[in-house]
């Protein structure tokens, strides 16, 4: 990218405003009307060619003409003029530009985009946008956009590839509870991307959590590299992970979403937290801005009604954060002031009758009990207890409590004062949400946040015996005779360079040859005709399995040629494949694709029915570490197959992490030659048994 | 139940307010003031034993002084007081009880519960209770309860076991969009129950949908015969579906939650929808109450926002109505007026600027084409177009369109225009919510309503040729015997009275019967010792298969009573049990149990490690029709299993289904006697040659 100065861009302290407006209602008197009501603390400069003053402001005839430095400049005049423009700014020595004009890369017009970014490159200058609605920022007072007003204040800065989208949260964060310290819209990402903002919004002490809206992500592994260094929340909301929602995405931006499952692989790498929906992001973002991670798995809930307690534990159940009984000592506690009738095991059920005397000491015991991890707070509102005093009293136990690293959210049911109470909460650093389920979903969120930074601070060690040079030899010895498909034997060789248990192979050319192979592999052996012009051994006759010995091997290597001889005279014959045949085992299939934005993928799954039927798989972005390996083995639903069921002995799980963690390290070093690649079948054996990759193939870029 | 009248007490025409109070907030004054306050057109008489007036109205010293009739009796007196006012009430010709007071069953006092059903059995009284809210019913201006004001109006009538929450979502009403036209407190269900209301709910004309929030279903099968005559939508909410909610259930309510997917079947088969959640349960009530069942699978969704209409489409595939591309004659029409930047594929994108005047002919001709079942319209707000234009739009093209059986939902996302715009929808009969997804969602109910009716609209026709005297007769033999478990060959035989497959089997008591019944079963068999005192076969060598002939049955008998003599001498030996060896096919699993609220249900899934490790099974209440029987059948995610993967030949399904067919009769026309059964395994095989069940099992009823 352009050198790494966003800061100016983003956090002006002088801004000119490039195709002002004289005419209230246009784009161009919107934009400056908006960084004066916002009470922008910097310089604004407007240009214009003829008028003299615009809302109260000196106007300048050019951007030369102004007499002081301009970090950024907001251009807004017809498309063909963008790139004249950006020329006069960059002789300026203008620092970055925001460029709300749209009707580039959008509607097709990418020379026009192209020339705009020349420019930029020529001067050293920084692009956000073209297409995009501007930056709002809270803790700045600027409002360097055409929506107003700014946004409801609050911790989440929300990155949006829609600025329509963005328009409208900006109207919603006032009449949801959901504030923004930041909305920033990148646009078309000609330059500025997710990455570049991500990083930098790291540095902001207003943003406790980044949100982001995504169509698209072009350079994944930016992405993913950038984000992994943030240490504050990340959550995101793709569109386009379904398969007609894709479809719908490639009309809508012209480009192809990537599949549903890389993404998920993409974000977990990067450790960001997918948002389900809308919803689901406003929700989730709330509370990642104010609460801490949940570090462990012990959810608590208090509730003064018994059947939103259920729904709450069923809620946690299908979000992932099941519910347990609390240990007997923290119940002891509760009993110690609680009524008879109340019940202390989890959800505690403190009654209809609660007030903040009961709630007060049941939440400060429950929160400051070192099994819980957790706190979801219920109030039923009815005729009794003022939410409001409810509300007030969760804010008290937690500060009396003094634990500031475990997580509470609470749902109030109820009318205006419950309503009321929430707000409260929530402007006191409590996330509070209409319907119990959304304030476990919250939580579980934080749960998941945890997870994903657990995850990030692996020791990040990878597989680094691979003989990668090997490899390499081998492919280019392929793409010296112009194939992109490698032979099964290459394919194995290769696969072989880092050290993967693929069966033995070899090819024969005479019978003496294939009883010499036979013999160094070991009986009981597979042969198969080796020809560029037969397609359908088996049918050729040219397969034969289970050959045990010499006068097998002697008899087979004949009959093999003869039946291909026979099914196609003109064949070309190469000689015949000698192979080890594998005892059978749990059968499994892995995989590789390599992603154009975000690099090798890779794919594990259980073998068969269950890849076939079931499309029981999971993806992870390579490299992996072998802790990430290892995980891997668990993410799919007949994982129990691997501990061994119907009386089958535990299978080998160590060997087939160590299989991951090689393979990830193979399709990563290779990234440059590999497209697709899939070792399948393979199989499982008991434990100390290993794994045997019996069939390897691999399929290499076409465009190097 | 105690006769059917309820309609009275349900809608009176007249109430006495037993436990009146002169003291303002007591509950027994609220009662009063609330129903003065909803302004109640009925009679009201408050009864108190020396208080003259109250709240400007005569006071009656009994009930009995009262000169008129009455209808219904709310009675807010201590518990133990209860039975006597009940009595009072019985004596004047009172004919419905509501019973605010608590203190029952719900806290163990079923004795005092007992004592009041006994009486108002005596008086043919209807027992509304013991423990509610009371009735809260816009159409008849009545709030016969503890909580004030009304709910706002609606169309939603909601019975909740739990009165708290009742309270709460009546207060949550006016705060969401979501408004009721009667909230029925059904406490303890002592008498009227879920399934009483649903029933009479049905002919209220205000009701347009009916929600239910259940924490258990005792009569079951009333249930889903009360809900299943029903012909206006009904969602419920079930609490305790999560395994620790149904631990925290029962000891909220000290009642055994059923299982979540004996729940689920039960609710498929009375046409219930499920919601997921309170604000589930919130908005799909709000659209069933207001628009038509979607009665195909083809949904449109219009949008002037292009991210939107992307994250509608990842929504509506989540919420299992999957967006297809519209036929291109509908995208000609609208072609035809759109600029050609707009997008008319489905999502239809107007774009950003798009108004009423492209909103209006596009959402007429989506909503009039023949391939459209339903319709999202969605607005994201911005600088441009007023939100309430945009509504009054939608409710026009509709009208327009005189399309009034396909429903349309909403979302707009904004400020406070937008909110007031889905205010004014909501108040025009079209459901809008703050979220796109929740707009899909709401159009999946409708969707899932309909699939319901259709279900329900079966031809009912359950499978009536099975030999219910013989199966009755196995079983006598073996309660003769005081046993409750089948033995394998008994088991067998119930299984073949209704024309089950099972594997051929019969015990040969000596050498020449040995060779009789493998003759007739013909070979190969297998051979298995019969003794009561052996119950590890194998272990004791008593088990021999693949028996090819005579020869082969003479030894096998000998040496498997021989070695089950050498296992345990002592054993007493009945003889070898001579079974066909069936064929090897796709291995499934069929099993019934017979819930003690709802009857017999039946499960049907894959075999071997798919029900082991994917716990991969559907259930469905018994009896099933034969159209039911095949639905089972795809509702496995191994559904593909059955249409031959790996190359292997497609199954006989409709064997399958057959077999479903008949085993659900068995288990519903033998649910007195049989409380567990299973064939395990069953193998089917290839389309034509059916399917054989090897081993059947049943256990009894042990408290007949």
């Amino acid at each position: 990218m352009l050198g790494d100065n966003i800061h100016f861009l983003l956090q002006p302290r002088s801004i000119a405003i490039v195709g002002v407006s004289t005419k209230p209602g246009k784009i161009g008197y919107l934009l400056l009307e908006n960084i004066l009501q916002g009470e922008y603390p910097g310089k604004v400069y407007p240009i214009h060619p003829s008028a003299s003053e615009i809302l109260g402001l000196k106007v300048y005839p050019s951007i030369h003409s102004v007499p002081e430095e301009i970090d950024a400049a907001l251009i807004s005049v017809p498309a063909k003029m963008v790139p004249q423009m950006a020329e006069e700014c960059g002789k300026k020595g203008v620092k970055g530009l925001i460029v709300i004009t749209s009707g580039f890369g959008e509607v097709g017009e990418h020379d026009l985009e192209n020339q705009l970014m020349d420019i930029a490159h020529q001067y050293n200058m920084r692009v956000l946008g073209p297409n995009v609605v501007g930056i709002l920022s809270n803790g700045d007072r600027l409002n360097a956009s055409f929506i107003a007003p700014l946004p409801l204040p609050g911790k989440v800065s929300m990155i949006s590839q829609s600025g329509a989208l963005l328009a409208a949260l900006n109207l919603a964060s006032h009449s949801y509870r959901a504030g923004f310290e930041k909305l920033i819209s990148v646009g078309n990402m000609a330059d500025i991307d997710f990455a570049d903002v991500i990083g930098w919004l790291n540095q902001d002490e207003g943003t406790h959590c980044i949100a982001l809206y995504a169509e698209e992500i072009k350079d994944g592994k930016r992405f993913i590299e950038a984000a992994g260094k943030v240490s504050k929340p990340i959550i995101a909301l793709k569109a386009g992970v379904s398969k007609h929602g894709a479809a719908a995405a490639a009309s809508h931006t012209g480009s192809l979403a990537g599949t549903a499952k890389v993404y998920s692989a993409v974000f977990e790498k990067a450790g960001v937290i997918q948002a389900t929906g809308l919803g689901n992001l406003f929700n989730r973002s709330l509370a990642l801005s104010l609460q801490a991670p949940m570090k462990g798995d012990h959810l608590a809930i208090v509730t003064n009604g018994g059947g939103v307690g259920v729904l709450s534990a069923d809620a946690a159940e299908h979000f992932g954060v099941p519910v347990q009984f609390m240990p007997e000592d923290l119940q002891e506690e509760l009993r110690q002031f609680l009524p008879p009738f109340a019940s202390t095991k989890n959800p505690v059920d403190l009654t209809g009758m609660a007030g903040p005397d009961w709630y007060l000491p049941s939440l400060r015991k429950t929160l400051s009990h070192p099994w819980v991890d957790g706190l979801v707070v219920l109030f039923t509102e009815g005729a009794g207890h003022d939410p409001v005093e409810i509300a007030k009293t969760i804010r008290r136990a937690v500060d009396e409590s003094g634990v500031n690293n475990k997580p509470v959210t609470a749902s109030f049911i109820g009318g205006d004062r419950s309503e009321k109470a929430m707000k409260w909460l929530v402007e006191h650093g409590i996330p509070a949400y209409n319907v119990p389920e959304e304030a476990i979903d919250a939580l579980a969120g934080l749960h998941e946040c945890a997870k994903l930074k657990k995850g990030m601070a692996f020791s990040g060690e990878i597989y680094s015996n691979g003989k990668t040079e090997t490899a390499l030899a081998i492919i280019q010895k392929a793409r010296s005779e112009n194939r992109t498909v490698l032979s099964e034997i290459e394919a194995h060789q290769v696969f072989a360079s880092y050290q993967l248990p693929v069966a033995q192979m070899n090819l024969a050319t005479s019978e003496e040859d294939a009883v010499k192979i036979a013999r160094e592999i070991n009986y009981p052996v597979a042969m198969k005709i080796v020809s560029p012009d037969i397609l359908h051994k088996s049918d050729a006759g040219g397969v034969k399995v289970n050959i045990q010995d010499d006068v097998g091997v002697r008899e087979a290597y004949h009959s093999v040629i003869e039946n291909a001889k026979a099914y196609k005279p003109s064949a070309r014959i190469q000689g015949v494949m000698i192979q080890e045949m594998a005892q059978s085992g749990l059968e499994i299939i892995l995989g590789s694709v390599n992603d154009p934005a975000f690099g090798p993928a890779i794919m594990f799954g259980m073998g068969g029915i269950f890849v076939e039927v079931l499309r029981d798989v999971t993806f992870k972005i390579a490299p992996l570490t072998l802790e990430q390996s290892n995980q891997m083995l668990d993410e799919i639903r007949g994982a129990a197959l691997l501990d061994g069921v119907r009386g089958e002995a535990p299978r080998d799980r160590q060997a087939l992490a160590e299989v991951l963690f090689r393979y990830s390290s193979l399709v990563y070093d290779l990234a440059e030659e590999i497209s697709e690649s899939d070792a399948n079948p393979a199989f499982v054996y008991e434990e100390g048994q290993g794994v045997r990759i019996v069939d390897a193939r691999i399929l290499l870029n076409s465009n190097k």
